[in-house]
């Protein structure tokens, strides 16, 4: 096998929205330690860190860079680069970014392209998982990682594997949209579907070539924002009006979906993409359903989650809620709802309390 | 007619663990603005005068007694007297105290015994009750009020009219424990039952009189305890070690549910206990069923009632639920569970964490 590095990109352009108030537009939930005492950026990077990986490289926000860099120099991990966007174009304009920047950095780079705010529960099975993904990204594979499913969820996109590429890697039969509780139901029965969790492997080249055949303005743009960066130290700002150019799309609209090369490796990881306050209580329950902070006293209740940055919470006659105090808001909603809280953060916008948000 | 004058007594002895954390141990719900701008033993007192009424008299916990003084101060209705109790005995020894100042005030002096956390939507139509049961309380009978019911209500004691005294005072059947579902659906459809709101009108030698036939010691301990009160201006405390010896029971049982003189005048006034934040919700909810302070957050759920001392709430897909946060404690609650909040105070004082209660 040939020599190579492996770059891991943390992608942290997420605004938080679904966890607030927990996470606010200030500190959005990879800023915030959720779920161990470390950041979710602190653990994302350091779930990659290691002989075969470069130091981290982070695409964000302008607006949270310093904080990253204080996260990172707090656990020893110094970023090889903070690369900040002056505005979210989605996530292939920053994937183009992420290619260009890992190309430039030596030859027989590969840019593996992390979400800062998912977790993992396996992390040496990760590892092991983009270890063996590497022969198929040296062989110009477009890689990404299908999360084997725990069960019928609607809230994932899916992948359909087709035929295996080698004894790790998958061609990609189909990219699925996140589908409806039946559909989900068949695509677990056939054995052939996991979930896109958003993670890819690839040499840069490849990426750039094939991103130039399905969106070369979008290419054009995103590296001339690169090439333009303000630079200071470790930190690039991008050209704020030339990246304003590129069109917002996803990596997976803009590249996997069309391309040839895409390649999937099942792993079983313990991932969990901390989406909503349903799936951080998974993430953080007890063997009782719980994830309160101790005196918190719950009568007749139970399957919650509760977060407080201070006053002491008791809950009466109520399960699967959360409770989530913090800054001056407080959020109670039903865990099924989590999805609604978006609706709480769109009404106070409307109502002008941006202090809150 | 004679000429009389009526005193109300008020009685303010409840601890106020139902309505926790709005209400607290030094702030039980009766000191409370609950469900007007004015505090519950404001609204109460201001209820009862007029020209046949004296200036209120307060019997409380001593620790509620400088509250009282000056809420009482700035309505502009300065009590005749408070009366502290230096231990809980339940409402029967209060009474007696109670009936013998009545006694002490003047001849024909008829005492009102009111509760001080109740609510009356309807403060006239209570006035004309009160004048209504009148002739009943000269003649030596003893008047309890009967609360026209609203339904069948499990959580309140009944009273069954007999035959009519008067124009409107009626005697005792007899008093009925808080019902089950079906004996409460049964009371109401022979429309001979009202709620005990544990109102009283009677003249202090009658009631003197009928309790010395059933709890003698217990009327030497109370009158002695009021005799051997150190005063100071309005204020009166208790003899500590004689009213400690005093049986604790209520009215209903040391007295009323055994002489033969009972009354009751039924009335409908908007009466509500606020027993419970169900019942809080019920007095206070708009015409939406919420009863929420401006810029409360509320998506997909209704019927909610939320207090804040700050923080802004935002519920998302609980319905019928109640939200209380004052002075570092939060309880979030299932209105319908409303009578379990006093289980999260008990378990907040077996964890020692006296300084929320």
């Amino acid at each position: 096998m040939t020599d190579f590095k492996i770059m891991p990109i943390i992608m942290s352009g997420g605004a938080g929205s679904r966890l607030w108030p927990a996470s606010r537009a200030a500190y959005p939930k990879q800023l915030l330690p959720l779920i161990t005492d470390k950041t979710m950026v602190q653990e994302t990077a350091l779930r990659v860190s290691g002989e075969v990986y470069t130091a981290p490289v982070f695409i964000c926000n302008g607006a949270h860079a310093s904080a990253i860099s204080k996260q990172m120099d707090a656990v020893n991990c110094p970023p090889l680069a903070i690369i900040t966007e002056p505005v979210g174009r989605n996530t292939a304009p920053a994937a183009i970014v992420a290619a260009q920047f890992a190309a430039r950095h030596g030859a027989n780079t590969l840019a593996l392209l992390l979400p800062a705010d998912h977790h993992v529960t396996k992390p040496e099975a990760f590892r092991a998982a983009v270890a063996s993904a590497v022969p198929a990204a040296l062989s110009g594979r477009l890689v990404t990682f299908g999360i084997a499913p725990d069960g019928p969820e609607t809230g994932y996109g899916y992948i359909e594997r087709g035929e295996a590429v080698d004894s790790a890697a998958f061609a990609v039969s189909a990219f699925r949209e996140k589908p409806d509780a039946a559909t989900a139901a068949q695509y677990i029965a056939t054995g052939r579907y996991d979930w896109n969790g958003g993670i890819f492997l690839f040499s840069p080249a490849a990426f750039l070539s094939e991103i130039e055949k399905f969106e070369p303005k979008m290419l054009k743009a995103a590296t001339a924002a690169l090439d333009k960066a303000s630079r200071d130290g470790a930190r690039y700002d991008l050209d704020a009006g030339i990246f304003a150019d590129c069109p917002a799309e996803s990596i997976d609209y803009a590249v996997m979906e069309k391309t040839a090369k895409a390649a999937v490796v099942p792993c079983d990881i313990g991932w969990n993409d901390i989406g909503s306050f349903k799936a951080l209580h998974d993430a953080t329950k007890d063997e009782r359903e719980n994830a309160v902070p101790d005196g918190t006293v719950l009568i007749n209740s139970g399957g919650c989650i509760v977060q407080s940055d201070g006053p002491v919470v008791s809950v009466v006659g109520l399960s699967n809620i959360g409770v989530i105090i913090k800054d001056g808001a407080v959020m109670v909603l039903d865990l099924n709802a989590s999805q609604d809280v978006k609706g709480a953060v769109d009404a106070l916008k409307t109502a002008g309390r941006t202090e809150l948000l």
